[in-house]
């Protein structure tokens, strides 16, 4: 499965490009320094000076300041022709990711999952309309999908996506499904904002979601939402198959019990926790 | 384990202050931006305007105008008060990850190598003085380090750090031993810089390398290196375990074969890619 590209670092719904004048508010060669960042990737490894100044959007010029920049500050390296990223990098996402404790405490609790249902398990946040993957604990399985930390997938057509969605105002869900690329990625894909709704209030409603094969030919998943003291959903849970072998009957008579007990579990350790 | 914090964000060897001025070669408000970023750690979550700009020895009229950057580009978010970062940061570290193809390519090998040998396996990349932990596959026993992506350890101390500086020319480990910050983490730490430059030409010349508890009392871990096709050494791959449950001697007879047959499947992929 191909993940997504990331898309432009702008907020995706309100696209408040107004906001993007230098000014007071906005720091043009911060902006210009991250998309420097965000310009290296599968596709682009190693990038001459060329090459980073035409994907950032730059010129030459722009380029190779920001590119001396993060030099000087260890998160690039060059061989004087050829640049790329260093594993400093991970200093930044890896803030982030510290600065939740959720994620340690709920490792433990994840593989606990795994290993009674024999299934893959990720936990996933919403940015726009896509879900970013935060957590990954994958079953030893051959078969299985391959999506790291940081991996994003569209919103409207995974399970973890609609719990997500579920956790906001309906109004809001609207906005965000109306924002997205709806596209028929399988024959299963329902691509109706109406029908995608329903599905999102069914959700919400049962306080779990199954989607079938609407991501990709074969996937199964199952998702539940992780609530903090406020009552607000954090993160989302799953258990993702393939369907030849995890039925949709398999999932929610054996698998759903195990999934609503550690979102449980994971709940309770976030009320515990300040902040 | 306490992991590291974050080193500075400049090179830890050359401490190249010079070209930290602002010009032609080096965008302030840039660096300014990516030290708001790395302010927000597992003790600061969320941050105030007046907390982010002592953290990030920044102005409050600096550290606003970043962080409503951060804000328009989706990677925080505001009460009106309190600023945290979004999942959206990790598109940075995740810019990072892809670039590095090897490592979907290495996820197999080492959930094979984990279900073989029943022990957690890591691989890093060096950083200056640190290693950084690139890719985890936990074990599902109890007792285990919690070490994610982005985790950072002394290079001195671990096996993998002693394999990534044998790869280096003897001088330059040197240099990053002399720079290191030696420090007898337990009673077998060796931090005589002549003694670790041994263990470096003793890791080179076999080819793998053993550390028993000179990180954390009770911890024995062993490094072999992922090599490229020009011969150098990308990253290496580590098996940790307990000293009371896993003796050197088992590590070494019955795990060694099976790490070492990893890293060469893994090497062998490696020269099958591009750049």
């Amino acid at each position: 499965m191909a993940t997504r590209a990331s898309p432009d670092p702008k907020p995706a719904v309100t696209g408040d490009t107004a906001a993007r004048v230098p000014g007071d508010t906005y720091v043009q060669s911060f902006a210009r320094g991250l998309e420097v960042i965000r310009s290296f990737s599968a596709q682009a490894p190693t990038q001459t000076l060329s090459e980073v100044a035409e994907r950032a959007g730059l010129t030459r010029a722009g380029a190779r300041r920001i590119l001396l920049t993060l030099q000087t500050l260890g998160y690039v390296v060059t061989d004087g022709r050829q640049f790329r990223l260093t594993p400093r990098i991970l200093d930044l996402g890896f803030a982030y990711l510290s600065s939740m404790p959720i994620w340690n405490l709920a490792e433990p609790v994840m593989e606990s999952l795994v290993a009674e249902v024999k299934e893959s398990c990720s936990a996933a946040a919403l940015d726009g309309t896509d879900i970013v993957y935060v957590m990954r604990v994958p079953t030893h399985k051959i078969m299985r999908i391959n999506l790291g930390v940081g991996s994003r997938l569209p919103a409207y057509c995974t399970a973890m996506g609609r719990m997500l969605l579920a956790d906001l105002p309906a109004d809001e869900a609207a906005r965000l499904l109306a924002a997205s690329d709806l596209q028929p990625l399988t024959k299963h894909t329902i691509i109706d904002i109406d029908a995608l709704l329903a599905k999102v209030a069914q959700a919400r409603k049962q306080g779990w979601c199954l989607v079938i094969q609407e991501l990709e030919e074969g996937l199964i998943a199952m998702a539940a939402p992780l609530v903090n003291r406020a009552g607000r959903t954090v993160a989302a849970l799953n258990i993702s198959g393939q369907v030849n072998r995890t039925t949709a009957k398999v999932m929610q008579e054996t698998m759903l019990p195990a999934l609503l007990a550690a979102t449980r579990e994971m709940s309770r350790l976030l009320e515990m926790q300040k902040g």
